[in-house]
């Protein structure tokens, strides 16, 4: 048959979702798992054992492979480096991956492209995260992250005296920790996100842009398209998916998550050059789903479109259910819900899947969307 | 994990298909195959190979199943019918399968509900055959078919003189061949299928009825809906289903083959209880695919709703190609096409896959639906 073989880090639900849109275009799909009984290993064929971090597995991963694919940034550059050398395709390459693995790369990055960030600083110790407080425009107070290893909140804290991230400084100074980012706390409205796609001949797409809402730093909810956006505004967010995908040289799907402040200015949130939650939505709710795009993007091939097949979607996660298996809310969902569930074992606020509502009238399908969510939860609506 | 088992017999695209809804569902898929490279067992974990009339194989795939399914009819019933007595559901059951194992079961059992057939008969002889034909109103010609083991055109002549199936009476009459039908060649203007969907405790849905266009003896193309119906006809069609469904207890998908004659009277045709060609499209253009509608029904879910999701979709097979590999069609795609390759090995005229385009135009629809097929077989379309 020889179907290209493309080979993926990571056997969560990104990679898991992968799987039939490899199924439709008759490609082969190989994902690299944590465990033999990970999401994506539940319904991939080839689906090695191995750590992301392990030369051996990654060798063994892209054996004969088209292309090697993420569906996290958790490989160590110099591995990634190495393969390319080689010759094997890795999209997206470390080049641009850094940008998504180190917050200050990033945020030095977007900044000399002219990408709009809210006020930011490197800060190497209490005394410069308490400048960077001092020049506080509005409350004086400043979001602090962890340049690297973070994810859905984990790493992020809003702060108001430098002791609050004492320990991260120290982590930091002596080795075990990385080094700490601290930006504006930025008075939203709310968040957007635009999702791109770019392959390495350099054609890009976007999809409409969303509103996300997050819940405790976890997305939870995203409405395609953002309700009420101007369309000024609209552009604007796609031109800078675009900047962005171009500017860091992105090969794949790339999710820009924004803020939008009173007006209507957008700031560059977070990166993640993979399939994203805020591009779920785009499996019932768009002509090319974000899964099918991104093996198109790393292959090369022609994208497809990315027009939205209904007016409204909105997509909730399902983080943790009262349910001890996840199916046995199936028979309690209305006809018009697609629900997605990925295999997980049920733990409080785990991501266990999503549902997605399409439709004419925002309101029913929002109000429709949420009592599904809350029906594979397990709680009221 | 715990998540219900769907055991299903056929290694084939069909199976293959289920693979994406199953995952989506959270389902654990387990499929028999004939052979560990077949369509399916690309793309499904669980895959034991066997024969589908070994009762040892039969015996390993509902080990621990929730229901036993089919993508063929061709499992001995007797072998069904012990399973089904030790308490497994099998969904269609074999009293439901067995109108689509034999079609002179099948006519009989529809001339008794009152659902309309071309004027039929047994024939056991060349005189029975002779007599058929000369009560032919129109053209003296009749359409004979072995009442088992036909498909695509398999098993079916147009005969204008007894000798033309002498093998097949010489075959039956040794008891290595199936029994005849005879049918009049009845002079349909074009054909249409109604796709229903009845799980075991009642409910049915039909999707909307589609136009099918065959070229020798093998679904080509597929309109949905089927242009210029008239509604009455629309009605008569999925009533003629409905009561198919009901009166021989079918479950799961059930495909409703029909004539349509110049005055709009239907004629039934072939049914078929599974997933069939003619509701591929339903992938991409409804909002429930008949995949996962059939999961749900065999499985005893609420059905999905089964709304087109565009005003036009249009599916075409994709029957041998100049493609040594399927995949080097991808690059010459548009980027509106959906394509399905089934992951099998080129041959003449073998059902390799299916592209679908939807759309507002069914002209500029069908004619990229056309392109777009031509491009994966390798030929001017």
């Amino acid at each position: 048959m020889a179907a290209p073989v493309v080979a993926v880090v990571g056997g969560g639900q990104l990679a898991r979702m992968m799987a039939p849109a490899a199924t439709a275009l008759g490609l082969h799909l190989r994902v690299l798992v944590e465990d033999a009984v990970s999401s994506a290993a539940q319904v991939v064929v080839d689906a090695p054992v191995g750590e992301p971090g392990d030369p051996v597995a990654l060798e063994r991963l892209v054996s004969g492979a088209a292309v090697l694919t993420f569906e996290h940034e958790h490989v160590p550059n110099t591995l990634l480096t190495e393969l390319g050398d080689r010759g094997i395709p890795v999209h997206p390459g470390p080049d641009a991956l850094v940008h998504a693995q180190d917050k200050i790369v990033m945020r030095t990055r977007l900044t000399a492209l002219g990408v709009p960030c809210p006020r930011w600083a490197a800060v190497e110790s209490a005394d410069g995260l308490r400048q960077f407080l001092d020049q506080a425009t509005g409350e004086r107070a400043a979001v602090v992250k962890t340049a690297r290893g973070g994810y859905d909140g984990k790493g992020v804290r809003v702060v108001r005296d430098p002791a609050e991230v004492h320990d991260w400084f120290s982590a930091a100074a002596t080795g075990t920790g990385a080094p700490l980012l601290a930006e504006e706390l930025v008075p939203f409205t709310r968040e957007l996100a635009v999702l791109v796609a770019r392959r390495p001949s350099g054609e890009v797409r976007t999809w409409p842009v969303v509103e996300s809402v997050q819940r405790d730093g976890v997305c939870a909810e995203v409405i395609a398209p953002a309700p009420h956006l101007d369309p000024a505004t609209a552009a604007q967010a796609e031109q800078i998916g675009r900047t962005v995908a171009e500017g860091l040289g992105v090969t794949g799907v790339l999710a820009v998550e924004m803020f939008e402040l009173p007006d209507g200015t957008l700031l560059v949130n977070e990166l993640a050059m993979r399939p994203h939650n805020s591009g779920h939505w785009t499996i019932d709710g768009a002509v090319t789903s974000q899964f099918e795009q991104h093996l198109r993007a790393v292959l090369d091939l022609p994208l497809g479109e990315t027009a939205a097949r209904e007016p409204w979607s909105v997509m909730i996660n399902v983080l943790g259910s009262q349910h001890a298996v996840l199916t046995d809310a199936l028979p309690l969902l209305g006809p018009g819900v697609k629900v997605h569930l990925y295999g997980k074992a049920v733990r409080p606020g785990r991501k266990l899947g999503h549902v997605t509502v399409t439709g004419d009238d925002l309101e029913s399908v929002r109000a429709r969307a949420r009592a599904a969510a809350a029906t594979v939860m397990g709680v009221d609506a």
